[in-house]
């Protein structure tokens, strides 16, 4: 029996620093063509790129100095010893607030998307700018879709793209890289009607390959390293023109709640 | 610049069909001795189980012809369209019944996981076994335990165990692997005040690296492809004894429920 290697996850090294109006698909091609091994590219090929350095390049981000709380932030960030403007931004980037206790604010975006902060974030955006905070990107998908374009003219390949962000979740400690934004494939995979191994049909087996393509980006990627992009090469997917507003559970027929 | 592979998920071949009383190190470790090139075994493998085969040589199985369906069960099996013996099952598991609504049942399991039918599963479950459906392992960070040593007998390196098992969440559509058992690792990176890229301190970044690990698992092992362990080399992890249970949040501590 020979080795087959399933899925490498690539973590593309030499990106600079990101800023505002980078062409964040040149820098990634120009990654993708100066790590060896990667070129040509593949028809197994997805692009994992962190939500991060998408916002600094298209500007979704706040100085603090900048920013008034209103009193119930201040209030708030008072008691639990955070920052009173991160806490502003905070609400005014909320849709909803889910909850807001013991120093933590869950929130509904305006994608959709229910997460700590609501996706605000201070960390790594880069050196001496410790009032600055990115947003998510305003439209995640059409980021994907950007970058997915330079590509594909590049390179001649057409690589799906995945914008990932790090999300809490209930019940379990941790947060676990999804996928906020989606080009060229689809984020679930949906097996219902297909046979198993065994030719059993499955009834209720919809894969989040999106989610768990991220997650596995994260993994080689890390929290702390610098590397703001993965090229995930062998898995499987569909490829499609889904938002990653498909992927999202109306409150109605979500029975996890 | 050279190509550096972070991760490789390497899914292994040529697993026999799991029966009640098989070794499973013993087979795992055939099937790695019988796959090229990973030998030996490196400092960054994980291996990756996931649940079926587990419960299949654990023997947590039940026969739906033994089962006789309480009233409840019948009646949400007829509103449904579902087996009532399969919910007598559920509903036998769970240690609370979260939600019994549009034909899903979710449960907490006695081990305290949240998700739907208390995992018990009909899918994959072996040829001509049409009434044989499998329960969650017992104690599945046991179940990781026994593995990592047979390994490590076998192979000399000790090797970090995940079983994993295919859960939904709130708020997205599909399912993603997550770990229900361990043995070897810490579920969670806790990098609660280590610097960032840029040095600034990181307050509140846990990764959840196991359930992460069992994403990735899942990309290369697909849900109907017979094959039921994957070897994660590359990935980041921090070694140690924990138990899945120390993933879980406890209810009282829970912001996103």
């Amino acid at each position: 029996m020979s080795a087959e290697i399933e899925l490498r996850v690539h973590a593309l090294e030499g990106l600079p620093e990101i800023e505002l109006g980078d062409d964040l698909a040149a820098i990634i091609g120009d990654a993708l063509a100066a790590t060896d091994g990667l070129l040509p590219l593949t028809d197994t090929d997805v692009l994992v790129v962190t939500q991060k350095i998408v916002s600094k390049a298209e500007g979704a981000v706040v100085d603090l100095t900048e920013i008034e709380p209103r009193p119930e932030a201040v209030a708030f960030a008072q008691r639990w010893d955070r920052d009173p403007r991160q806490v502003e931004v905070v609400l005014r980037q909320a849709r909803r607030i889910v909850r807001m206790a013991n120093g933590v604010i869950i929130t509904e975006t305006p994608h959709g998307f229910v997460c700590a902060n609501g996706g605000v974030d201070a960390s790594n955006v880069g050196p001496a700018s410790g009032s600055i905070v990115t947003l998510l990107p305003v439209d995640p998908d059409a980021s994907a879709v950007a970058i997915r374009a330079g590509i594909r003219a590049r390179f001649g390949q057409d690589v799906p793209v995945i914008v990932s962000d790090s999300f809490g979740r209930p019940w379990r400690w941790g947060i676990v890289d999804v996928a906020i934004g989606v080009s060229g494939l689809e984020p679930l995979d949906d097996l219902r009607g297909s046979p198993d191994a065994d030719g059993r049909i499955m009834h209720s087996t919809v894969r989040a390959v999106a989610d768990e393509l991220a997650s596995a980006a994260e993994l080689a990627l890390g929290k702390s390293a610098g590397r703001p992009v993965a090229l995930v090469r062998g898995a499987a997917f569909t490829r499609g023109e889904a938002r990653i507003a498909d992927a999202l559970i109306p409150g109605d027929m979500d029975l996890f709640r």
